[in-house]
């Protein structure tokens, strides 16, 4: 919100929390906390709807928009996919929907803790399974679905992060393995540290502060995102689990060496460090983003294939 | 040797790396490249010798100050505590020796990633297994050892660090589990998000990257931590694999319900962010230290006790 503001968008909303509600007015947004109100206002100036709740809440806030919104194209923040898509086929609302996913945040919640400039260079998954599904019944893509992708593109640039196109599939197995696994690392290693006692937390310094800072979300958020994508958590735990048992075997060996295992790490952690957005320094002060960029026209002859490439490659999209 | 300096010591030094020699002269910092020549002058002036070498390294230098400073004192900021101290019983120093690690560092190596104020508040552990050792055989603590002890906590306060007694096996136990186990699940973990491919790898943010961002440090300096560290190592990665293991258990029954796990690493990390010496903001404009403080004097009455009442607390000692 605070975003899109700056970038001239309109933006209205609902909140829950009725301090965090006053906050925001009070700081000149226009924000209320009568949802039904909300989403008709929405419905009257056809407004583009993001639902920004935790996933158990989505199913009741999907119901209202049903009722009081009925033709508001509709997207999303929530750090799961498949769960969501579930709700949105359940209520027929597949063409008027498109999947959003920043892959941005801190450990904290509440409107207190959004600042401007959050999304700059970060990731934001776009989903577009509803035009791979129109393609395979060689069905046309309606043409409010591109429109209302467009739109979503929009928001995501206004905010300055990067649209990703990517299948609810694969961002499912993508962010259990890079968001959702992290979470649940952070947690082990946390209690483990804790188990040291008094000496152990005292001496816990930057390696172990950086990679447990992520314990620090509310408890609630973690559940929700690792429960609803437990397949695909799993799934990465296991690979997890095997190469941690494999170095402890090693260490526990008459003749440790952990070179492979080390070099291995050290190698994953420079290819990432090039691809995850990391912005180079140039010559020129404008910052380059390392993510190859697709530029295409929503509708336009190919353009399904075109976003099917970009996931390939974990690319970003600009349309024209 | 940034922070002495500005701490007004007058320190002096040698380093392998031509690069680095240069670099620090040409800032003005006395440094040489020839070993010998430097320990010569730190036994004219009665230096203290602060070893900073990586641990595969220690032996030879120990041998070179025995031959060329054979009365120096002896410090070092090793991240292990015992195969050091072991170099240090084979060769008789321990009336000669304060072992020392500080809790502070980043992923970077050699002299053009050093900064002033790295160890601003940080834990520094210095070891004193020798006056135990001493009380055990109901022999007095000699002077010597004493005024290095005195010494090797001012150089530590001169840095701004906060000086922790421990004793050589709790270091390497703690240290096991709050520093080389982070360092473990760093490289495990980039390797999983490697394996994901350029999508996952693009997708990677904030949670992926802090919890990787020590497989960013040299691997030879990893398998120097690691690998002379194995057995407290082995230990805390049990720990850890078994918490992960049940995780993943239950993430793969048919209704995953995680709420105990994401609590108790929600209320560890908690209580870590109060007593790792996170400064509190408190109405005043000095930060305070949530490290327990001791004051003692060494060498007086019943001092080596409170050294090991500072050990089992986490705290830190000043010195009158």
């Amino acid at each position: 919100m605070r975003d899109l503001v700056n970038a001239k968008h309109t933006v209205f909303g609902y909140n829950r929390s009725v301090s965090g509600t006053r906050a925001a007015v009070k700081e000149g947004f226009e924000v209320s906390g009568n949802l039904e109100e909300v989403l008709r206002h929405a419905e009257e100036v056809a407004a583009t709807i993001v639902v920004a709740v935790p996933m158990h809440a989505v199913a009741e806030v999907l119901d209202a928009i049903v009722e009081h919104a009925p033709s508001c194209g509709i997207t999303d923040v929530v750090s799961v996919k498949k769960p969501v898509y579930d709700l949105i086929l359940e209520r027929g609302l597949e063409n008027r929907y498109v999947g959003g996913h920043p892959m941005a945040g801190t450990e904290k919640s509440g409107w207190g803790a959004s600042h401007e400039g959050l999304f700059e260079g970060a990731a934001w998954v776009v989903t577009y399974d509803y035009p791979l599904e129109c393609e395979k019944k060689d069905q046309p893509v309606p043409a409010e679905w591109i429109d209302l992708f467009t739109n979503v593109v929009q928001i995501i640039l206004g905010a300055k992060a990067e649209a990703i196109p990517v299948s609810v599939r694969a961002h499912d197995e993508a962010v259990g393995r890079v968001s959702h696994l992290p979470h649940v690392v952070a947690e082990a290693l946390s209690i483990v540290g804790d188990n040291g006692g008094t000496l152990a937390q005292s001496l816990a310094a930057g390696s172990f502060k950086d990679a447990t800072r992520v314990a620090g979300t509310a408890p609630e958020l973690v559940r929700a995102m690792c429960e609803t994508n437990a397949k695909a958590l799993v799934y990465s735990l296991d690979e997890m689990i095997e190469i941690l048992q494999e170095a402890r075997d090693n260490l526990d060996s008459a003749d440790p060496d952990i070179s492979e295992f080390v070099d291995a790490g050290h190698r994953a952690h420079t290819r990432l460090e090039a691809r995850t957005g990391a912005r180079r320094e140039s010559v020129s002060p404008i910052k380059i983003s390392s993510r190859p960029v697709m530029r295409l026209h929503p509708g336009g002859p190919g353009w399904v294939r075109q976003l099917v490439q970009a996931e390939d490659l974990g690319g970003r999209i600009e349309i024209f």
